[in-house]
């Protein structure tokens, strides 16, 4: 495993603990805090990677569960790997599979050693050991690697989230292991628990006793009350702050401000793009849904202040009517604007936190957002 | 009506009828022969105008009939037009109506002065006439325009040929009086007649008697004999070689290039992204469907002699794996590619006009495209 990775914090906030920092890649520098768009099948949907390139996306995220059943991780390896296969030329971070394996296969059986489930493209059966995912991804040639996990949803017992976790710690160090010699790729620990501190704590802390450049945290955002969310991130960011913090499967305004101001620095989430699949669009003011009555005959752009292709080129009024027609472009041109939308806002983030003004930037950019934190986007991934 | 186009004649080719052309419309000189890509419902579908510029498209067709029932036409009226609601700079065609009104409708019922219909949107009642199809064309502000007409089916009885050649003619001239005074959009005469040398020739002759900067054929490539088509193209287009010939509704590289060779000027059709969208792309050897397992670790493009977006950047495995995966960005990519295989083989048939060897290049190029002739393409449009 690549551990050098040369981490460091570039600024930091005085009025929160939302920070700038970087860290090295294979393909690159990352600068954080950083929104990183889904491409779950080897594309961000909807989106050419120029278009991605256009927006300055330095980072996306692809999924192994779905490149491991399609079109199967060796022949993406004899591509010359994913960034050969799909065209992008900057960072990759590939998930390990297990949160796919739980919320999307028509069965899964959790064994001492790794996980059997059926795919849900075909019903076949598959088995999924933590050595297994490191090869998977090592074929796809990502930059930044997931150990296999066990992903607990809100409401299950003490005693399971007892035993994933343990599953999951003694996984994350098979993986390690398994990345021996391997230094182009870096693997993060995941940190998981359930939904108390001192679960996420104990789990937490024998991860770091095995040692990653970087960890996430999991199963956060899959149903559970605002003041638990708040609760976890607040108090387990921090303590992993002497490297990357990677809070996954989030992907709205509201908890990307709030977990940047607890020093988050890394986030992904489909929502952006599923929500702009479904006619809605992020602006200052709020989201809004499109196919609104009201923007039958708005030949304003979506958010006058978006310098995005899409609001340079087109009018509301356009996108109701591409909406309305079921078009593929509506698709693409909403993607763009929404994708456009949170990575102009963390520049403005990363500004605040130049000027120590992180806690107020954030409470005037989140007021239309409030309500953000009711979305449950990260099941159906 | 725009009857000042400047139309002439840059070159003609000694081997065949194919020739090179010039006119002048409000959005710039078009040349031809030229493909115009479909944007039914104000966009060529998954394709953004930015990539319909690199392709170098200088005109597409848009419809009167979708856009009349959505957005509305008084609606792109208030967006300043179609040019400005779509975002796209240069040439529009939009065609009446009337073959839409036949095709997709769940009701038409022929009146002498227009045409009574159900949306396929909605099954509201609309009635079309020969004004009311100028009157929105004028509101889309599109640079050539057509007049109502009554498309006619292969194997409808020669009595009712006769009656929709009547009201066909009897429209153009009402559609001709419509556009007085409107110097800035182009009116084509449309001819039909039936799929009898006679029905067309009596039905051109009265066009003509009317007068038109340039004409349509329509109802021709809906499902009659190539033979029957060859004829008719044979027979009626060199007749019509004062002004630009526009075949419509065809889009296959064999039809295209043969009615080239008669004197066609223009063409259109949904089929070269209608079959991009469903896995099916032209290269130099014959079309090829991408699902095909035979691709599955074809990691070159396309087409190797294709300099197109998707083929400089993409492999036939890539598209493969989109299209099984059901991502748009296989309609994106495939639809680019197909666009540009078009264009560029009008290119080359310019270039061999040029040299007087048009008939031996169609030839050549047509080889593996013998079967194209069994298309039928234009009935769903």
């Amino acid at each position: 495993m690549k551990d050098q990775i040369r981490f460091s914090i570039r600024s930091k906030d005085t009025s929160s603990k939302a920070r700038i920092t970087q860290f090295e890649t294979h393909h690159g520098v990352l600068e954080t805090p950083v929104f990183m768009p889904v491409g779950t099948c080897a594309t961000v949907k909807a989106c050419t990677v120029d278009q991605l390139y256009e927006i300055d996306v330095p980072i996306i995220l692809s999924n192994t569960y779905h490149l491991y059943l399609q079109p199967g991780d060796e022949i993406v390896k004899e591509a010359g790997g994913l960034h050969s296969f799909m065209n992008w030329k900057r960072i990759i971070l590939t998930d390990s599979g297990g949160f796919q394996i739980f919320s999307l296969s028509q069965m899964s059986k959790i064994h001492p050693n790794g996980v059997e489930f059926k795919s849900f493209r075909d019903g076949s059966k598959h088995f999924f050991t933590p050595e297994k995912t490191i090869s998977i991804q090592q074929n796809l040639g990502s930059d930044i690697i997931m150990p296999l996990d066990i992903c607990t949803q809100f409401g299950t017992s003490q005693k399971d989230i007892q035993k994933s976790t343990e599953h999951t710690v003694r996984w994350a160090s098979m993986a390690k292991k398994a990345t021996d010699g391997n230094e182009s790729q870096i693997l993060f620990g995941i940190v998981q628990g359930g939904f108390t501190l001192e679960g996420r704590q104990e789990c937490m802390e024998q991860l770091r006793e095995i040692g990653f450049p970087g960890y996430s945290i999991g199963s956060l955002s899959v149903g559970e009350p605002r003041d638990v969310f708040e609760e976890i991130a607040h108090h387990i960011a921090p303590q992993l702050n002497d490297g990357p913090v990677y809070l996954m499967g989030v992907g709205d305004p509201y908890r990307i401000l709030k977990a940047i101001g607890m020093g988050v620095d890394m986030f992904d989430c489909v929502l952006p793009t599923r929500i702009a699949r479904n006619r809605t669009l992020f602006t200052r003011n709020g989201k809004i849904t499109l196919t609104n009555k009201r923007f039958e005959k708005d030949f304003e752009p979506v958010d006058e202040t978006c310098q995005c292709y899409t609001c340079r080129n087109y009018s509301k009024a356009y996108l109701r009517h591409l909406y309305k027609a079921d078009e593929i472009l509506a698709s693409t041109l909403g993607s763009i604007h929404n994708l456009h939308f949170l990575h102009r806002m963390i520049q403005e983030a990363k500004e605040a936190i130049r000027n120590n003004t992180y806690a107020s930037f954030m409470n005037a950019f989140l007021g239309p957002y409030e309500e953000g934190e009711k979305l449950r986007t990260r099941e159906d991934k």
